[in-house]
């Protein structure tokens, strides 16, 4: 409480002497404060003409979607659609996007993370997973756009990723639930026989902008949870906690909750790409799947206090940090123990096949802040401080990885789950800045009914951190990485494609070719009207037969940034955007006869809401 | 510029003031500024233990959700779902949604209104149409949730509702496009006779939650826009813009923009309920229809400037204002002068058997604020006075419709469409803050692509108007309403309702029962598990066979606020929530044979992870 008011206090020592020098200069400037005399307020306000330091990439959770924020005034820019439709940008039924979802009309994503080089964020990419629906997607900075999405066999709920090596060799996705292999039906009574905790280790062709499964490891049936890749010394090596090492089958609430250690995973990827590359694998469902209790070497087990919701490794990765959420302990391991304990095969038994490492042989320190209760997950400053949420004590708590020492605590509402740093998850990174995502909100905001939304608070953390500012979210942020603005170079204008087939980009070549039933428009949507066909009486009107199946393809030839068109067809239940020189078709069966309005859904220009036209179906006699 | 500096000196001298008679007094109370002396910072600013002032509900456009924001601080609270799915809350998985949506997935939420008492806004509900699919909705404002959802025929694109009476005796939905009745194939060459642009009287019965539709006009073939009903002296009228009374079938961008004038509808609604009571309808597509040209009375024309984007009743009820968007006019008119007008026959000729009032019967003033260009809405604060938005010269232009006097103008960040004041379409404006909706953001934030976010700005309006905060929005805000914080009584639990049939309260009595190939789960949710069969050796596993019929019926008996649970099935896509103490069921065909995990989507407690389940599907031999 003093610290508080010797701040308020040195706050108000500031105006004074700022005044005093302003009432001597009547200069047309703002009277600059010093950082440290700002208030909160002030901390955070980004007024018009200027913009955030930060972007946030927070998880969408079970909306499917992922949220763009500005950082520090928590504004949320963009609602990027991944693994759910969204009408609002026609992801899901454009062409390409309706083929990338697969039929599927929802995803639950859980953990972004961006591409990587020399273990930075490169700003070109991010990555995300569905848990819901056992995919993965690749998203393009240049554009916000999801470029590609595999569904990913043998797994269920790849919840504890994605997370990628230091140049984005790999990433790497472990599965949340066991099932048997192929998602087969087998009883649970056979349980720790048949079914398997898989994790996936992916590719990103760049080239090509697709995803690809490079090989699947087939590990025990428990469950896996946050994990995290090595950095400089260990950075061939990763990390995946595990809970339900119990392999309980039912009421997980109590069974899952017996043993007083579960495990980190441990491994290899150089050693597992080795195996892959010399046939030491099996292939089940279409995978190449290395069953460890098979391929000896590259995997191992260190024990760890009860069911551990995540695993973190330093910026300088020395160390690797996890927690039982359950017990009140920040267990800090050495990655060179580790490494000499695997030398010396220092084992303690073993699990399915996989070696157990001594616990002692690997563990450096064990952290008890007083009354802490509930660590889950851990972030990093510049100074390669450490910065743990505790989720039943509802705080953040800032020690030093290296000493053990507690340095500071601050209170956050409520029940923070994961948090992220500026520049994070880099071999780097920024410090300043703190977003703890909480998990309940309870009555920090106007209440909007029964189901009250989540919080992030922004934490100040360069100097007595200090929470500078709450934003209710919606359902529901999981993880989230931070990058410095300047790192994302979007574009604003896609680049003309003569090569393609379905643009139109002179106003002339609109045209609507009927191929038997098939009802082709090459059409054109500019400032501000449609043409879908230059040469007939009513350039902005389609007619087809009932039954026909028609497809829109769209050319927005407008090359001004922003200057988005949207398609709509009343009663049709179909909408798609076509950005600023981009080319999107979208299909249809013409099933309603009638006369049905076209319009642009997305505000264009002075005239958008004169931008309209006919879909007109001629009833079958 | 100079007044800028006065009040950033005042705000100096208030800190000096306020640090000396703190250095005096070392009790812990924070030293107060005054209104005044805040910074913009500190106006927005809404630190935890405080909350927002007013409620924001604005319109999500082509997200086909309502998005609802704390004001002053402008941080979005909650996406409610209303015509478009919703994975984040299983709108549209689950029974009582899906058949809400009728298999739409999504839609266009245009305008946004309250239901009134009195002509205040009463907190008890939200209407909202829906451009795209044609259909109206009604929110309950204790859940915020969606109640009913209702069709249109006969229209497409009730663009320019809801808007309600003094008592939400009706709302009224006027469309924007026109089409023959009952969506018929008609030829464009027969647009003058065979279209029809109608109006629907939409009322509301709050005891069994429906909307219903009273009956319809048939008005002529034009585009409606921007509607308001009477208030006080003018309570039984409505007026409602037009465009597009050229009648033009193509190239709108030209051709609507021909003639020098279109008009305003003016109707008294309690003259046609009288119509409709005495018979005086055709029965079309089922619905009750009044012919203008067939039964006289109750609805004329007034001429307006051309392509008037809305017009607005003022607070007092006796004037409507109305504006050319292409042109600078402002056009305020007068109800008693109208009302005089229509005594009195005073028409100059008609259009389809509507008797058109002299313009100059009607009018009272023209204003014409310089180079102000574009105008589309106008707002109102406590005094009376008017706020117009100008989408051309991007500008909030203050003005009094009793003299024209022009007061003040406040820049915006860019092109506003329609803005809300606080309380403002009510017979009692709050003032103190106005919201500028702007189509256009530029580069006002972090770049997201070539697609921008649309920007919302907070003009504190308590004196010489300055915007002070600006927030991004997703696409795309068309209108708002704010109302003030208190009047919004949510509950937070839903009660128990032993009458349903569907609903499990003791965990003893879940249950899964059979009939032929359909299972019904009667299921538990509560903190952390799942009950599906109380006396099965694993409670939480649902077996069926392959091409079974699921129906489960999960009712959350955790009665804390905000304790919302979520359930998924792997791979199943399908997920819903249920709120504390709400009964929901999910219905699906198991037809995937094999093992699929279910789990809890909405974080509920510290044992969230471990709230599991396995759905098994046993395969067809």
């Amino acid at each position: 409480m003093k610290k508080k008011w010797i701040s308020a206090i040195s706050g108000l020592a500031v105006g004074v002497l700022a005044s005093a020098v302003f009432f001597g200069d009547f200069s047309p400037k703002q009277p600059t404060s010093t950082a440290s005399a700002k208030t909160n307020a002030e901390k955070v306000y980004v007024p018009f003409g200027k913009k955030d330091e930060y972007y946030l990439f927070a998880s969408g959770g079970h909306s499917g979607q992922l949220f763009v924020y500005g950082v520090p005034s928590l504004r949320r820019i963009r609602t990027v659609p991944v693994f759910s439709l969204d009408s609002a940008t026609g992801y899901g039924w454009d062409e390409h996007s309706k083929k990338m979802l697969g039929g599927y009309t929802w995803g639950d994503l859980h953990h972004p993370a961006f591409s990587e080089t020399n273990g930075e964020y490169d700003g070109k990419y991010l990555f995300a997973t569905d848990v819901a629906n056992s995919r993965a997607a690749v998203l393009d900075l240049k554009t916000f756009t999801v470029k590609d999405i595999i569904s990913v066999p043998n797994t269920s709920g790849p919840h504890c990723a994605a997370f990628v090596t230091e140049n984005t060799e790999y990433l790497f996705l472990p599965t949340r639930f066991a099932v048997p292999l192929g998602n087969k039906y087998e009883s649970l009574d056979d349980y720790s026989t048949k079914y398997r905790g898989v994790m996936s280790a992916v590719t990103f062709d760049e080239k090509a902008q697709k995803l690809h499964i490079a090989y699947q490891v087939a590990l025990p049936p428990w469950s896996y949870d946050l994990s995290d890749a090595g950095k400089k010394i260990s950075k061939d090596w990763a990390v995946i906690t595990t809970y339900n090492t119990e392999e309980a089958t039912t009421n997980l609430e109590i069974n899952a909750s017996k043993e007083d250690r579960d495990f980190i995973v441990l491994f290899n990827w150089k050693e597992l790409e080795k195996m892959v590359k010399e046939g030491k694998y099996d292939i089940v469902d279409g995978q190449k799947v290395i069953f460890p209790e098979k391929q000896k070497g590259g995997i191992y087990l260190v024990p760890v206090a009860k069911s551990p919701h995540g695993v973190d490794v330093t910026p300088d990765g020395k160390r690797f940090i996890a927690s039982g959420k359950l017990a009140p302990l920040l267990t800090v391991f050495s990655f060179e123990k580790a490494f000499k304990a695997i030398e010396n095969k220092d084992f303690a038994g073993e699990r399915n096949g996989i070696p157990i490492l001594k616990y002692e042989s690997v563990v450096e320190r064990e952290v008890n802040p007083e009354n802490a209760l509930g660590p889950l997950h851990t972030q990093f400053d510049d100074k390669g401080m450490a910065y743990t949420t505790m989720f039943i004590s509802s705080e953040v708590v800032k020690w030093d990885p290296n000493t053990g020492e507690v340095l500071d605590r601050v209170p956050v509402q409520y029940s923070p789950g994961h948090s992220v740093a500026a520049e994070g998850d880099t071999v780097s990174p920024d410090g300043k800045y703190l977003v703890s995502l909480n998990k309940l909100a309870k009555d920090s905001y106007l209440s909007v009914g029964p189901s009250h939304p989540e919080s992030m608070q922004l934490i100040d953390i360069s100097g007595k951190m200090e929470v500078i500012q709450s934003a209710p979210v919606d359902p529901e942020p999981h993880y989230g990485q931070m990058i410095k603005a300047d790192k994302i170079k979007t574009i604003n204008v896609y680049p003309k494609d003569e090569s393609n087939p379905d643009a139109v980009y002179n106003q002339k070549d609109a045209r609507i070719v009927r191929k038997g039933n098939e009802v082709h428009v090459y059409g054109i949507a500019m400032r501000s009207k449609f043409i879908f066909d230059a040469k007939a009486k009513r350039p902005d009107v389609i007619e087809v037969n009932e039954g026909d199946k028609v497809f829109v393809h769209l050319t927005n030839i407008d090359r001004d940034e922003d200057i988005t068109h949207g398609f709509a067809i009343n009663r049709y239940n179909l909408n798609i955007e076509v950005q600023p020189g981009q080319t999107n078709t979208v299909e249809f069966v013409a099933d309603k006869a009638g006369t049905y309005p076209i319009y642009c859904t997305n505000f264009c220009s002075a005239l958008h809401q004169e931008m309209t036209g006919y879909l007109l179906v001629k009833p079958k006699q």
